[in-house]
């Protein structure tokens, strides 16, 4: 095939999850099985493709026990950015001096795995081909533990924190109810504006545990005084009350819950995120206030994307399979396009992947839908558990060195411009 | 056998740990493999025994399936408290009515697995036992994740938490480090006064990951400005760095640092341990403040004592071991005693279990030698990481069911009087 002398990138964005890598593999394997010549990746993605590094990832995973590593290994392998691309303009320096360097690089093919902010990245890559007419596919590659992408039926990385967040809300459930006094535990889980992961606690409910008595997700307004009279309510007849909250919620006004409590410093990435944190600890404290009885938080924190020891295989078997669908897709002509994941059957379950333009995929956030939701808004229904549960199934046994997990680190460091002057 | 017609109860107390199910086990199935009649589990320790709350084991396992899950689950499964016994006094109206009950019961030997608090219990147990000429044995079978018994090498509970902040901490290393920008990670483990879990996270170093770049343990005062300090001369070199910090360090005056940031309420238990939380947070505010860069706390709080899902196999083993060596020791006659570890050899590990008078084990805590800690107390020296390393290997699978862990739940309500009465 023509295509595949030219030379393929592969960058990632955003948060990581604890099956990004596999989603590399999926790329990398594919485009050297389909001939490609070089697989370049770029360290902290789009950033550092501006900062000319980039390493040869032959050198990287010289045989199959550094991809069977790779694959159980969190975060992103290649390091991540959050760097928002300016508007698209004709003769712009930033985007002739990337296109400069992957010409200069030989590279036909460009692969972007990650969210929101990098499918931007992806659909403005590819706006300013077109301009310039450039032949470079352009192609995204979906990756957040949000599970917020529009569009696809749900995205690598959610499966296995939803397992990890399910796996962590049991235990910690089997915990809260060991002492015979009144104790209200809050967990803490990540989304801003998306209650996915969130819902995912409900998945501890079943034959060996009650499950979370509340779950709050960023969808529905939060209400403080409701919240605590329900609290008082359950207290009546159970003495360990567990309680799920998104690190999102927002009272009516709009303000975030978290806002309530504290000044700390805050940090605002490229795309004006803020770090929100603190909402379980306030939850937590104001009701030790009001009610007097022991209060726990628990913020899952930055654990629940990158706990690679407790991946799901339908996840991370997902993740490797839209990297090769996107090598396929690119290699047959296509670009401006993310795969999405079809969800064809229920029973058994059936994913199948697809293309889908990018533009319409790209700053849009996937949320649950309110039907999904309770009527009081402190819990979700049977439907959102039907959808999550396919998505944790089954295990990858991480590879357990000295008691362990063994991880695949970058072992070379970027090989730079001398890349481009040996190509 | 005359002893074993007599019957047993044991007890569960103190902080929870992932294992100490395992001790359950093997008290209760080496007593039945050596002919005792019945095994009564007391409801959250001996609060609920004062409450008369006990369950016949043998109908909370009926089968080996049972067995199995019950190692795997988490947490204390006939509950457990924080409760202080009176001071010991002939006659006194706690004491009467606990031996009038086990009298009822029949109870010839009475087990309590659980750490400092708990020896204090079998202490007064035992002393009280003797005013009265009981003939009651009394054993303390040692469990507490944060490794601070005295005279035993280390305590059940402890290698499974060491694992599991281990393998967070390299996993969270993995993801403090994908972003190309300065920022800190302080990771916030247990530990009010010893810092052997802390310790753990150093572990976490090896081939693939180089571990934190600074340890607090609480055996050493903290200086804030030599803390700072430190870090700045480390990210002169390093973008991420990482820390790992006791809940429990304290400045030179003695206050806690989680005392130097807020007034949250506050939850003292019944042995007058205050809840510390928000070293983390306040340390990594401090420096967002100062060195005006990101910074994340990340708190493994409740998870590094439930996470059953990533036990120790060595850990496991030896929780059951020191169960089965108590029943062992009183069915022949001991009382008084807890049961210790002792490490015969280091390299193969081998380690054994040995008596010990629980008199002089009850109320002491066990800290870090200084000399495993750096000069500049702000690291741990290699023969820590030799002591632990031992404790952390191999594994126990989780048995899953549906994607997520399954655990044994306690199907019965306590037989309470009723019990009593069919005796």
């Amino acid at each position: 095939m023509e295509f595949n002398r030219k030379n393929v990138i592969v960058g990632q964005s955003g948060g990581p999850t604890a099956v990004i890598n596999s989603s590399l593999m999926g790329i990398y394997k594919t485009a050297k099985e389909r001939g490609a010549n070089k697989v370049y990746g770029m360290l902290h993605g789009i950033q550092g493709l501006l900062e000319r590094k980039v390493v040869d990832l032959q050198a990287q995973m010289p045989d199959d026990l550094a991809l069977e590593l790779l694959k159980r290994t969190p975060a992103a392998f290649l390091g991540s950015c959050r760097y928002r691309l300016p508007e698209v303009e004709l003769h712009h320096p930033v985007y002739e001096q990337i296109f400069d360097y992957l010409n200069e690089l030989e590279v036909g093919y460009f692969f972007y795995i990650g969210g929101n902010d990098s499918m931007d990245t992806i659909k403005k890559l590819y706006d300013y081909g077109q301009l310039i007419q450039s032949d470079i596919s352009f192609m995204g590659v979906p990756k957040t533990i949000d599970n917020d992408l529009a569009v696809t039926d749900h995205t690598p990385g959610y499966g296995s924190a939803a397992k990890f967040i399910a796996t962590m809300t049991k235990e910690v459930i089997c915990d809260a109810m060991v002492y015979d006094i009144p104790i209200v535990t809050v967990i803490e889980i990540m989304g801003r504006n998306a209650g996915w992961l969130t819902a995912a606690a409900k998945l501890a409910q079943g034959e060996d545990c009650m499950g979370p008595d509340l779950i709050y997700l960023p969808e529905v307004a939060f209400d403080y005084d409701a919240f605590e009279e329900k609290v008082k309510e359950i207290m009546k007849h159970k003495k360990a009350v567990v309680i799920a909250v998104s690190e999102g919620i927002r009272v009516k006004d709009g303000r975030y819950v978290c806002e309530l409590a504290t000044s700390t410093p805050e940090f605002v990435d490229a795309f004006g995120h803020r770090a929100l944190t603190g909402t379980a600890r306030f939850l937590a404290d104001s009701l030790a206030a009001k009610l007097g009885c022991k209060t726990r938080a628990i913020e899952l924190s930055t654990l629940q994307r990158c706990a690679s020891h407790m991946v799901s295989r339908v996840d991370i078997t997902e993740a490797f399979q839209v990297g090769g669908a996107a090598v396929k897709a690119a290699f047959e002509g296509q670009s401006g396009q993310m795969i999405i994941l079809k969800r064809v059957s229920d029973q058994p379950y059936i994913c199948i992947t697809d293309l889908y333009d990018v533009h319409k995929i790209a700053n849009v956030e996937k949320k649950v839908p309110l039907e999904w939701i309770n009527e009081e808004g402190n819990d979700v229904k049977e439907a959102l558990i039907h959808y999550i549960k396919p998505l944790i199934q089954a295990e990858l046994t991480p590879t357990m060195v000295d008691g362990l997990p063994r991880h695949l680190p970058l072992t070379k460091s970027p090989i730079q411009n001398q890349i481009a002057r040996t190509v």
